[in-house]
């Protein structure tokens, strides 16, 4: 199957050319961007000599459907919801990682990301691809919304509780961290190397855009769950993101019966690793991959549960659960394309 | 006055030296060791070279009372309790940076720090020294027990708000974050350098010593307050700590309405630095120096706050902090020796 | 084929355990460690939760040779001229990445490494797998000495020069940098978070053992080669090796006439890239992968070269070069198990 | 004395900053910025809150000398050689941190900067301040030209060597590394934390502009001295520079009689420590500090000797050498308002 890369300078596109290119099942047949037109990929990324010899090409949505099968959107929130419904066209298949198409509510998009919202046809046509728990959607996906990468982590971690009702859904706390390379590839002072590095920020508080794509899920899952609290940090670090949550115990629990539900949770799931109870993950041992490891436990002394967990934001949080999801609209194994380890150190 | 510190050779003592030897009012007399005996500073610390000409000793308690006047314990938990009464001879004054004598209750020690407690008379001698909320004790005191890194920030910023009773009592969360230093210079893969770098773990969770630290003195302000939710992480930084902290609202408040509280409760301290409405600050605005920056905010969706408060750990949480309780129990200007800026970048 | 990996919890280790996963050719048969046994893998490396479910066993050369068709010798230096011997029996070949094996002359061993050397007949039979330029005789090898990390990035860079004769003999500078996991797992202050991160240290100066090593190759490409200067640095990075070099050009030359020698050099190899002319590799381009990448120019001023070479200390500087030796050996695609893009950013 | 600082937004303004406010004999009395008027500094840098109220104000040269006596100029290059003669009025002395005013032959200025010269009435005013060996000259300066950074290391690394006529004028090599608060806080692809974290990169080759000022002052010391390489790395650090520089010996010297040649030049030069034979300086053992640390050795096989030289760019590459110099202008102590030791770790 051909596959086609729009808005391929950015680092959620480099991250799919690197995938694609050792993808058993899909082969990269090109690569846009909004900037450019005819320009070797190398000039921004050097790193890509001889090994992807493809050019960078303006977006033109007639040829890209004619000629590919399946368009992955890195574009920035914003640019794909005019984008998306002129590709769903010729069978193309669209994976869009923007944040466009993930609120099913016009408003809640228009009121977190200050930006007009695509229309409700395209809307109510995306699946929200958080493999794990919507894999059977997906599967009949022609559009299909990639989560964010705050969202699959805390959603990763928060969901066998929330599904198991063991947690009072009043008062979840989500305090997260993430590498730089979510902020993406635009200059800005607060990445600048001498500001960030040595440094930890807290940023957006109350205010980040995946808030409402958080409570939609958990709404999903449970509608009694009240407003989350959500924060984020910046970390010096390139690539993963930590979720440390916290929640109220409904009802009495020891960390192993918890542990054990995650266990079962996910027990089918190859990508999400529970840890063994009283080990909680690092950032760096999913680097590289597409894991999502989970930690947690309970307090007895505040009857709270502490859940951790961990992924690299380009990976599970954005190119791999794409490729992940991809594979299931075609009909490929779920992990093919994905099999690399993290790599450590 | 002369000074001396034991426990020279960590980073909390080499971080005193550095104070002590710019101090207008104190001048380094000596320094102490466990493990050395008449070895040049800068066999452990070439950067000393031509600036601390004198050699670590083996600790004589004898002979430190009877030449100096204040002695800065900069030595491992479980020493201190041990070292610090004999060092309480001849009019010298005691300043502990350890743990020992924090925690008034010595079960509390003993569950916490697995080690045998201090005896009641010495912990009841001790003075806690989180200077601006035990101003007037400090000022009075022959045994001052320095608080510990993680305290002191999360402390400093939810002062206000229990004290001006506007927070639920139970319920605290205290998502905390550390750099690496505060891990101290001892050996171990969890911060061997290619084990830390572009990495960022969660470490004892429910389980850090400082929970009943935090405690004590939250209770001391509001007996009402029950068990918090403490977690800690390392950072792949080598000083700072942030907490970010989260509480419920007992009454309805503007996130203006607490800004003025937190501003009025530090207008006099010079330490405490309340940042504008909006403003949060990032570590390494308060690196090397004494400051401890807080921001804050309310969330009218929850009807949450969130308090985000920094320290450099080997300043206020730990050596500056000793130098500004020394400060007052030797009758100096507080801010004698600490006027040095924030390092930027 | 059956691989067996000896020596898998250092860093060397790890990483070849990483590729061998992933190999189309090689299966990972077992894992080796001097101070393990029946131990499971994720127990010092919990990343590898549900990916490597093999045990660390104790080393018997017995086993191994009778279950393994291929050996590959992560041990430090010192160990492997004993293993060895043992090991090429029943057919089993053995690729040694330690220093053992690679200087011919065992009184150099003795001198740089100050440990016993192997015997000559082990030395002899030692083929040394610089692969771009050893091609044939790897081909045929039963016992591989794995070069060097720095001597791989630095022969790489010096190859096309001295063999077409175009740089004095004398006088040739290499400037190494590289990123810490270079120096292994073992617990040193040099490596120790806080003292490492945002530091830069020179380290062994003129007595590091890879001198005579990247002598010893230049001499058979060249026997007029005089000694050369050799400085090996740490950077707060965990992957990557940069060496700088300098010489005089012996006759006019531009910097278009010597890219082009380097690019018709290095035509025919995948793994090293030659920069286009005014071009110059950071170390993360090659991050992950086994690729070297070179810059090179001419300073009309001096009548100097200054070459650029990179390369990941862990791939082409140990596991990903003794991959591609071994597929040499075992008569697979020279790049089978290593088409692994660099990770970027 | 009253003190301005002009281009009070760059991080060498705003080290100036730092240091003048905590000066014993220098006020700062007010700060310039080419692009604010009227505006708090700490909306540029938050970290100022409390301890710099000056606003930020237009640059007016007639207001500037009519109320200062000493004006720091750190504006970029090519904007010093317009400003500085207009603020030579009223008995003002100027300290310009810029390269302007560095290279005495203008032709060199032209070619190496690409920007217009300042005019040689100017040029020959002004006194360059490589401290330790020009402190006549400055005492009686009234414009200063403050050296480069890495001039600074290489100059201070070479001058004994260079001086006693020990190493060969031609061959010298300049192997140096800078963190990159050097680069400014201009945002740049190549400062994005995410491209330089982790991450070691080689720049200008062959082309920096501290070149030929690095020259001018070498062969000030000897005629003779042939053009240098001088190659310029990108650490992934915020401050530090180290220089690695390599030359032949002239004659046989053993490594101990070059150490006392070196500790001689430099007996009576309080911020330059020659370290004890054997020890070699890493950057963080001068951050913070005005201090440059320099480490040498011999290499017996080579007949050449490796120089090693470290700095904190921003001090005694920028700020903290202009202050030292304005001290020697202004009658006061070399070493006053200098005194902070390394911060370490």
């Amino acid at each position: 199957m051909k596959a086609a890369v729009i808005g391929a300078t950015g680092y959620g596109g480099i991250e799919l050319i690197r995938l694609l290119s050792n993808h058993p099942d899909f082969s990269l047949h090109s690569v846009y961007s909004s900037s450019k037109d005819q320009v070797p990929a190398t000039e921004d990324y050097p790193h890509l000599k001889d090994i992807c010899p493809l050019p960078l090409m303006k977006i033109d949505p007639e040829e890209i459907t004619s000629e590919c099968d399946a368009v992955f959107l890195a574009v920035p929130s914003g640019a794909s919801s005019a984008l998306s419904p002129k590709l769903l066209k010729n069978n193309t298949k669209v994976i869009d990682l923007s944040g466009d198409l993930r609120l099913k509510n016009p408003e809640h998009y228009e009121k977190w990301y200050k930006k007009t919202p695509a229309d409700l046809h395209t809307l109510n046509q995306a699946v929200y691809g958080l493999t794990e728990w919507n894999r059977e959607a997906v599967k009949s996906a022609n559009l299909l919304s990639n989560p964010g990468c705050y969202p699959t982590a805390a959603l990763l971690g928060l969901a066998p509780a929330i599904q198991g009702e063991v947690i009072d859904e009043s008062g979840i706390i989500i305090d997260a961290k993430s590498g730089v390379s979510g902020a993406g590839r635009g200059l800005s002072l607060a990445v600048h190397f001498a500001e960030m590095n040595d440094n930890f920020k807290i940023y957006k508080v109350n205010q980040h855009q995946h808030i409402p794509e958080i409570e939609q899920q958990l709404l999903l899952w449970d509608h009694k769950v009240s407003p989350v609290t959500f924060s984020t940090h910046l970390l010096p670090i390139t690539r993963g993101i930590m979720t440390t949550m916290y929640a109220q115990l409904k009802k009495t629990m020891t960390a192993t019966e918890l542990h054990q539900l995650y266990e079962e949770a996910y027990a089918d799931d190859f990508f999400v690793r529970v840890r063994p109870l009283g080990e909680f993950p690092g950032v760096k041992e999913v680097a590289g991959s597409n894991f999502c490891d989970i930690g947690i436990t309970v307090d007895e002394r505040t009857n709270r549960v502490t859940i951790v967990s961990v992924i690299d934001n380009l990976m599970k949080g954005a190119a791999g659960q794409a490729i992940q999801n991809a594979n299931l609209m075609f009909g490929f194994e779920e992990t093919a394309g994905l099999k690399g380890f993290p790599i450590y150190p």
